[in-house]
C-alpha cells in the first residue's frame, strides 16, 4: 500500500532520521539515498531496516519495503535533488579504541558534511580507511555525508573521540602529522609521515587545527601554494593522503 | 530607502542574475555573495555594478548600494545559507584564444558548479590560473561556482570553447595530459606533464573525458587507487595540479 500522507508516523520517522542526528544516535539508524549507495551498503554487509521507493520493485523483494508517492519521497529527503530510492540501515559500530600501531585519518572538527564525506571517499580509495573524528565534526552517517562519500562510509572504520583519548594513544605510540599553514612546516613529500606509520590530521577550513590537536602533532606538513589563501580542506587532504599512499607498495 | 517588495523590478533583476545563466550572458553581469568574495573581486579590479545589503554601511559608501530586508536578501539568494551581502559585477572578458605555449587546466564538461569552483581555487592556488571550459561545463560566474572558488575565479583567465579550437591549438603546439581510468596510463609522478609545458584535462565524474577530448590527449595519467571506484573530480584535479606545480621552481 502506498503511503500518501505527510502525517503518517512512518513519514515523520523518516524525516527525523534525515534531519536529526540525535534521533539517529538514539535509534541507531541512518537514512541515505540513491541506488549506488544502496548497492555499496549491501555489498559491505550493512543491515538494512527498510527501503523506501515509489513502487514495488522485484530487486527489493527481499527487504522491508515502504512505498510512497513521489511528492512524499521528495518531502522526506533533506537533499535538494531527491533520488528514486531511500534506504534505512543500522549504523555500524564504531571502533572500541584507537590502536597506536595503525594509521588514521584524523578529522579535527570538520563541520561540513560534504568535506567529511569527500575525505572519507579519498581515504578509502587510498586504503586509508580508519577515521578519528573529534568533537564538532559532521555526523558521518548523515544523508549528505553518505552521499558525498559515495557510500564508501560503509567500508570505513571510525571512532568519535576527543584529544584526551588521542593523547593516551600517543603515549602508546601513535604518531601524527598535522597539516599547517606555518611556513616552517615541511612539504608533504619531505615528511616523515611518508615513510609510514604516521596518521594525518586535518582541521576545519579557515580555522585550521585546534590548539589541542596542534599540541598532539609530532610534525607539520604544509602544501606549498601561492596564488590563493588556502585550499579546500578535502583537496588538501586528497594531496596528503595521495602522498601517504604513494610510498606504499603498489604506489610509487 | 529599503526595498521591501518581491515585485520590485530590481529584486526580479537580482533573482534572475542568480538563477539564469543566459540572463547573465545577456547582461554581462554576475551576482555573488559574501564579504570575502567581495574583497577578492575588489582587489582583482572587478568592476562592481552594485552592492546589496541590509543597511547602509560606510565601507560601501563608494558603491551603488541597494538596501533590502533580510527576508528579501534570502529570497534573492539561490544558495541555502545566505550571507549578509550580495554584489553584482561585470563578468571579466574571456581570453580571445588559446595560446599554445601556455599551460591550461581543461575542464571537459564538468557540470557540478561546486567542483568547477573548487578546481579553479586549486589551480589559482598553484599558479595554474588559465582555464579552458568545453561545452557542458557549469557557468564559472554562477553564484555557487564563485562561492566554491572562494572568489579566486576573479583572478582566473578563462575561455569557453570546443574541441575543434583545442585541436587547432594543438596543431600550433599545445600538449595535453588527460586523467584516465585506463590501467595502461602512467602515474602522475612519472608523466611528461610534470616536466612542464603540458596542460591537464579533467572529465566529468562517472563519465570521464569525452571521446573528442580523449582523442586530443598526448598522454594519460592515472591516480592509483584501490579501495573505492573513483575519486571526487576536484580531489583528483588537486592531486594532478599539485604534481604539476611541484616540479616548478619553488615546489620540490
Amino acid at each position: 500500500m502506498t503511503i500518501t500522507s505527510r502525517q503518517n508516523p512512518k513519514i515523520r520517522h523518516l524525516r527525523r532520521l534525515c534531519s536529526d542526528s540525535a534521533y539517529r544516535r538514539e535509534t541507531g539508524l541512518f537514512i541515505a539515498d540513491g541506488e549506488k549507495c544502496l548497492q555499496e551498503a549491501v555489498s559491505r554487509g550493512i543491515e538494512l531496516a527498510e527501503i523506501v521507493t515509489l513502487e514495488e520493485l522485484p530487486e527489493y523483494s527481499g527487504y522491508e519495503l515502504t512505498v510512497v508517492t513521489a511528492e512524499l519521497l521528495e518531502y522526506i529527503s533533506p537533499l535538494k535533488t531527491a533520488r528514486d530510492v531511500l534506504f534505512v540501515g543500522k549504523i555500524p559500530a564504531p571502533l572500541a579504541q584507537i590502536a597506536p600501531a595503525t594509521r588514521y585519518v584524523i578529522l579535527d572538527g570538520i563541520q561540513d558534511s560534504g568535506n567529511v564525506g569527500t575525505i572519507i571517499r579519498t581515504g578509502v580509495a587510498f586504503g586509508l580507511n580508519r577515521f578519528i573524528l573529534t568533537p564538532g565534526c559532521a555526523d558521518i552517517f548523515s544523508p549528505r555525508t553518505i552521499r558525498a562519500s559515495m557510500g564508501t562510509v560503509f567500508s570505513a572504520e571510525y571512532i568519535y573521540t576527543d584529544c584526551a583519548a588521542i593523547a593516551a594513544a600517543k603515549a602508546r605510540g601513535l604518531r601524527i602529522a598535522g597539516t599547517a599553514l606555518y611556513s616552517e612546516a615541511k612539504q608533504p613529500r619531505d615528511s616523515e609521515l611518508l615513510r609510514g606509520g604516521y596518521s594525518a590530521a586535518f582541521g576545519a577550513e579557515g580555522r585550521g587545527l585546534t590548539v589541542e590537536m596542534t599540541e598532539l602533532c609530532d610534525e607539520f606538513v604544509k602544501i606549498p601554494i601561492y596564488g590563493a589563501e588556502s585550499l579546500n580542506v578535502a583537496v588538501a587532504a586528497g594531496i596528503i593522503l595521495y602522498e601517504m599512499f604513494s610510498e606504499k607498495p603498489g604506489g610509487k
